[in-house]
């Protein structure tokens, strides 16, 4: 880890998916919701995690140029299709069902520290949401979850996908800030790399139980931050809000 | 005055200077501030008015593509030197003092309706400011003044200005909805026309003191939208929240 200027940042940028919000319990409980009223046996923890491994492959085809942008819910949409199909559940899952399904990455719940340590953070910071869900998914999720933002942004507005160094970029753009001003917040190596790719710094914030039970998560000695803390409360005594 | 549809509104979307903010109060204050420590006897109500008279001709430059897209702060500094030429007290006005002026754009005070009538509408409906402001502008006033919108939208992100129609369009395509389901909140007959050839819903919001004393804000008759209220208390009631 590097030393931190920690006065030089006056942005923070936050990632969503696992670090802000618990994707898995929220998309698995929905699809056992969903399945259940449809009278389909599936094993909703499991079809969480596999739709979640078709969403790095689907963004990679588009961020290196294989196609033209999409939408996040577009290919969460074609993912759940295939998936249905592997699983041969495709008929019990109607149009109104698969919609249902694709708006369930609206409406996640926050991890337990995220709405204290974020009110903590807006009397220092600028507080921003960005994340590879487009513009309107996360404008519903913010809002149902009550996460207290200063504003969103999301890889949409860059027409590409985190880690591509451009949505970074833009976003430190678009709050007119030099890249060094704004910290990224994330659970990921990936979106840690991509940040100080693009000049932001980084604080690596772990979150173990992310992809459930049975599988491993990003810790911080994956990536090199800036920082590394173990949640929102320790990302708020570390900046001294 | 149309039948309003109210049940298919989802978004609404507010202007912010003079609809949501009181610029003229806010940018007098902080100009009169900055020429009494400069020592500079200048009628500050009367710098705002003729600085906020160069807003709309500097912005039709660029919609008519006569230049590139700038970014509001750049238009507001380009106006800011002229006026103080034209004044002759360029010289009693040095960088930084400029740098703070046009940064009084980014802390307005909010009308005194908005945050409460702002937090009964979001229980509704999702809220999105809509201004010509650039992001950055916008995020940094919002926060300075406490208006809990759910997200913010800014004319920089359609590079252009409102009353374009592409404003307002990109702005439902960022949300995800038909523009007949985004209702343009404002207080000037030129937005409300213009997010009326966008295909959306108007609520014109009269804001008589707007333009100051001496001069004459728009009323509702300069414009054809579907409700007019005189605040944010009265939009709330008249959409049941």
């Amino acid at each position: 880890m590097t030393q931190l200027p920690n006065e030089e940042v006056t942005v923070l940028a936050f990632d969503i998916f696992g670090t802000t919000v618990d994707w898995r319990t929220g998309v698995a409980d929905q699809v056992a919701d969903i399945a259940a009223q449809r009278g389909v046996a599936l094993d909703a923890g499991a079809f969480a995690d596999a739709w979640r491994d078709r969403y790095l492959p689907s963004m990679e085809r588009v961020r290196h140029g294989e196609r033209d942008w999409v939408y996040l819910d577009t290919l969460h949409r074609e993912s759940l299709d295939q998936l249905l199909d592997l699983h041969g559940v495709a008929d019990a899952f109607d149009e109104p069902a698969r919609l249902r399904l694709v708006r369930a990455w609206h409406r996640l719940p926050a991890w337990d520290d995220a709405i204290d340590g974020l009110s903590r953070l807006r009397a220092r910071y600028v507080i921003a949401a960005l994340s590879n869900g487009g513009f309107a998914l996360l404008t519903n999720l913010i809002k149902t979850a009550h996460l207290p933002f200063d504003c969103i942004l999301s890889a949409e507005l860059a027409h590409t996908y985190k880690p591509d160094p451009q949505v970074y970029r833009v976003a430190a753009s678009l709050l007119d800030v030099a890249p060094e001003r704004m910290m990224m917040v994330a659970a990921h190596a990936r979106d840690i790399e991509g940040a100080r790719s693009a000049g932001l710094r980084t604080a690596f914030l772990e979150r173990p139980t992310e992809k459930g039970p049975e599988r491993v998560a990003d810790v911080a000695s994956d990536a090199t931050s800036d920082i590394a803390i173990h949640g929102f409360s320790e990302l708020a005594d570390t900046l001294g809000c």
